[in-house]
């Protein structure tokens, strides 16, 4: 049967032949697991995907959410999936078993997600949001906090959200108006009105845990001054149960280009003065305490936007094999006519995303593992290296990603033709969901300036040494094979430039200049993305040539020459277009800067 | 007032500064006509769109068009402004007065059109398709079938169509199997089933003319044997009054990702055995015949995909100019907030925009002018050199222009941020709209196979040989400036590096090699366009520097400084890359062919 959702064998390539999730499993943190079992759940996981929640999803996208008084109801089909999503602990499956979860390495709670989340997000997510809620909760809760929402949040049995935006406070968090007062049994009451909260009302939960973001009475204007609350939908008391609503209430929703079956939500805080909330943590500490949140939320929606291009992938190899039109470029004019993957354009296409999802699934992955072995780290100094490479990736995960996830989805539609822009196939809401991954939890602009503003920066550039380091490592433990040194050598140069081009910036972002290495940070997030993803196939063709070497089944053969063709393509055609890239950020141009205002727009 | 739609000023530019429309008045085939009337219709269409036509746009996309047994209807809110059309002879301007024209040149046709379609291209279109279908009646019709149909065709009182996909005919037109068959009155009897018919059936006008393409029984295969034939949905007598219903019905429309108010039709063609048609030209000749209008329908698609992004340019610039959020970078925390455009990333995707919609409104305008002048061109060898100019430039306009305008919805988006993607905001109907021009008229895939396998190898490499020159004729005419001597420097070495690149290319696409050089089509593609960006851009550049020097007025200095900035981003910024995509081109990787075809997708 052909792929879809994600590609099981490039999966298993990853975390077992490049990233081996079973040297994981030897270690305390993850005992008793094994191959076996990771096998077992990802299996689940794309049948339970397959069967029950990908068929919601084209459904979920032609209804949406609807709005009543107050009421978000999404489709009655989902509601069997959720349950079922519940009913075998999937939403929570890398947190710890005494809070509901199944403690499994991250990497393989990724490779779940892939088809969880690719079957249906909209769905799926109203799951697995809890979790960022709940992760706060258990870094920064009270004991008493924990007992009331952490198991709660993790099993889906209550939704979670974010409550950040308002109207004018969306990049610049700082600007928020939303107040809190502090009662004299030490609840807070809240008031304000929030919008673009995705999954503020539902009916899928009995009830919904909002953190928000909200200034004290007297608190210091901007960042300094945020602290942030727990804000139950239907107000808990201390031994868990529900008591009464609490006065938080959806306005309405926002009718989008995509992610229809996902509520977004104005909300209002305090309409009529009653709205109580839990300080988290201590007063003006809430960017602190979301910023925690964040690394994992900005992790995640990287994930996603990937989700929606390795199904968009997998539908455009399938089509490009199955669809018979026009005859091959070098045989006769009467020849039988042929699949268009025959076609050199075609297939530059699909070579073209197949190569920025392998690349991305590794790198994703990898960063995943991070996480892992962070957890099992009892060396300060390596710890301290991994962190710092996890910093440094997560804009780059959130950023890279989905922008060039979103240019695989336009691929795979321009693979279809006309089929690809009708509703009848995927690829059009595979494009349409897709976008928002680039907007929000921080536009991909606003992940480019943190990669130089902070990343690049941070530590005295320590995450960029430790980042480079890896790399280096990474490409001179090549085996004595003429394709692979021929890539290496050129990935090592392309390694040395972006060396050059970050120091550069780094110098120019710290001097008069700024502006100017600042209309720089996205073009350089795009080369360093780049780089990460020719190191990455250059990774795994080195496995893939090992392999090889040994004898490859006759099913992997394909599969593992794949891989370094992938590579040789990767590097011979996309890396050096991200040398000319590098080239104008060396080169460092102020006209965008210089350029009047005026002439914007007559 | 902000501009939206399109940049007045910047269309005032290009016409009188750059391309100088005036002097085309002078020729006797434009007498009588000047500047004044070229202004005064520019205006009136920019208000007919603002007051009549845009206001309907939301709504098209929101209720789209209804099918009911047979019937389509579409919005109510349509047929004032589709009057008014009709009214002002708003739908063939460049035709001539005596065939229900206005005899503009097709430059000032193209300046109301970016108004008028820019409003709603769905709604206008259905006034507009009516051109090609007349074209090629005008050309290839007996003068019968001119006095019958035309002046309906131009003047919009009937709509026209092109009916060629089948289900399994798409991008392979010779696979077609419509088949007509010769009646004794000379009529011909058609039978089959066409799908994504533009205009196949609404209700806005009181017939539709569908130009048919079908294989007359015992013609030869593939496109040999394709010949073309008008078949009139409601039969038109000899004395152009309308007879009883034709036998061409349809079956459905299409639910698309964009563009939901034009009807994307299922066509049954003699469901009833009673389908007839008039033979156009003669039997086995649709081919060239339908290539005719091919090259306008081309242009008209790449038009139509500049349109949006012209659009969405405009309105992403009033929108950073009056959405408040964040500090100013070099300004203290405590500063005020400050307009978005003040932020260096947004002025790097401003200042990219704008120099993509500045050089696509220069290149678009400068290649309908050669249409102009090729109408009035005495000197036969010239005329073939604006003929071969036009030749080479039509999928690049086609495909050039609808790969960038996409990116620039999708950038406008990211400068709007989460309220880009809602449906309040009009930008991500642009995108979605837009979304569809790379794919139909052959998709952007079939164009960068024409430039590469014909426009670059017919006759003798003269269309490129004429292009080169045309260029450099261009950059070498620059005046003693500094800056300008410095970009033409730029632009003269990526000119060389396109001519090598060319040259390559021709050569291993007539070798062994020709799968690997056309899997270099597209990027091949988009360098020569990127070229011509640059080309366009210095010549703007060029013609600002001596305005300023001879004082232009105060209002005008920042735009005119504009032009020599934007000219400046684009030659440092992204020339470079394009050099880096030459690179790779030169090179000549053959991986995307050798790879194999069992590992796409597991």
């Amino acid at each position: 049967m052909a792929q879809i959702l994600a590609d099981r064998r490039d999966i298993d390539f990853v975390l077992y032949e490049q990233l081996d999730v079973n040297k994981l499993a030897e270690q305390d943190a993850f005992k008793g697991l094994n191959k076996k079992m990771f096998d077992m759940v990802i299996s689940e996981a794309r049948n339970l995907s397959i069967k029950e929640i990908l068929p919601t999803n084209a459904e979920g996208d032609t209804l949406g959410v609807t709005f009543d008084n107050g009421v978000v109801t999404v489709p009655e089909s989902f509601k069997r999936p959720f349950q079922l999503l519940r009913d075998g602990d999937w939403t929570s499956m890398s947190k710890s078993p005494d809070l509901g979860g199944q403690g499994m390495p991250y990497m393989v709670n990724i490779a779940v997600l892939e088809y969880l989340w690719g079957g249906n997000y909209c769905l799926v997510n109203y799951g697995t949001m809890g979790l960022g809620t709940g992760m706060m909760i258990e870094i920064f809760g009270t004991q008493q906090q924990k007992d009331m929402f952490l198991e709660k949040l993790y099993t889906a049995q209550w939704g979670g959200t974010m409550l950040l935006t308002e109207a004018d406070a969306g990049s610049d968090v700082g600007a928020l108006t939303t107040t809190a007062k502090k009662n004299d049994d030490s609840t807070y009451t809240i008031t304000g009105n929030k919008i673009f909260i995705t999954n503020g009302e539902h009916n899928l939960t009995e009830n919904i845990v909002h953190p928000v973001l909200a200034r004290v009475e007297g608190a210091p204007a901007g960042t300094k001054g945020i602290s942030i609350f727990i804000v139950p939908k239907i107000w808990v008391n201390e031994d868990g149960s529900l008591a009464e609503s609490n006065d938080v209430v959806c306005t309405g929703t926002e009718e989008k280009m995509g992610i229809h079956a996902s509520a977004t939500c104005s909300m209002a805080l305090g309409g009529q003065g009653k709205c109580r909330g839990l300080l988290l943590g201590e007063e003006n500490q809430g960017m602190k305490i979301m910023f925690h949140m964040m690394n994992d939320a900005r992790f995640n929606v990287g994930f996603q936007g990937f989700t929606y291009a390795s199904s968009a992938y997998l539908y455009a190899c399938n089509y490009a094999k199955e669809r018979i039109q026009g005859k091959d470029l070098t045989a006769g004019k009467d020849s039988a006519s042929v699949a268009i993957i025959n076609h050199p354009d075609v297939r530059r296409m699909l070579t073209w995303m197949k190569a920025h999802v392998d690349g991305m699934r590794s790198f994703i992955y990898y960063a995943a593992s991070l996480f892992d072995w962070l957890k099992v780290e009892p060396n300060a100094e390596a710890a301290q290296n991994r962190q710092d490479l996890i910093d440094f990736f997560i804009p780059l995960v959130k950023a890279y990603s989905t922008q060039r996830s979103f240019d695989i989805c336009t691929q795979a539609m321009q693979v279809y033709g006309g089929y690809g822009y009708i509703k009848e196939y995927p690829i059009e809401q595979l494009l349409r969901d897709c976008k928002i991954t680039s907007i929000y939890e921080g536009t991909d602009g606003i992940q480019a300036m943190d990669l130089l503003g902070r990343k690049l920066q941070m530590r005295g550039g320590a995450l960029f040494k430790a980042f480079i380091k890896e790399i280096r490592n990474g490409i001179t433990a090549t085996q004595d094979d003429p394709v692979l040194t021929v890539l290496a050598g050129r990935v090592s140069k392309a390694v040395d430039r972006l060396e050059e081009v970050a120091a550069h910036l780094s110098k120019t972002s710290a001097s008069p200049q700024v502006k100017t290495a600042f209309a720089f940070a996205f073009p350089f997030l795009e080369v360093t993305g780049d780089v990460i993803m020719a190191w990455m196939l250059f990774w795994r063709a080195s496995v893939a040539v090992q392999a090889l070497a040994k004898g490859a089944k006759a099913k992997d053969q394909a599969f593992y020459t794949g891989m370094v063709k992938t590579a040789e393509f990767f590097i011979h055609n996309v890396l050096p277009v991200a040398l000319g890239k590098m080239d104008t950020i060396a080169d460092g141009n102020s006209a965008a800067i210089d350029i009047p205002d005026d002439c914007f727009g007559g």
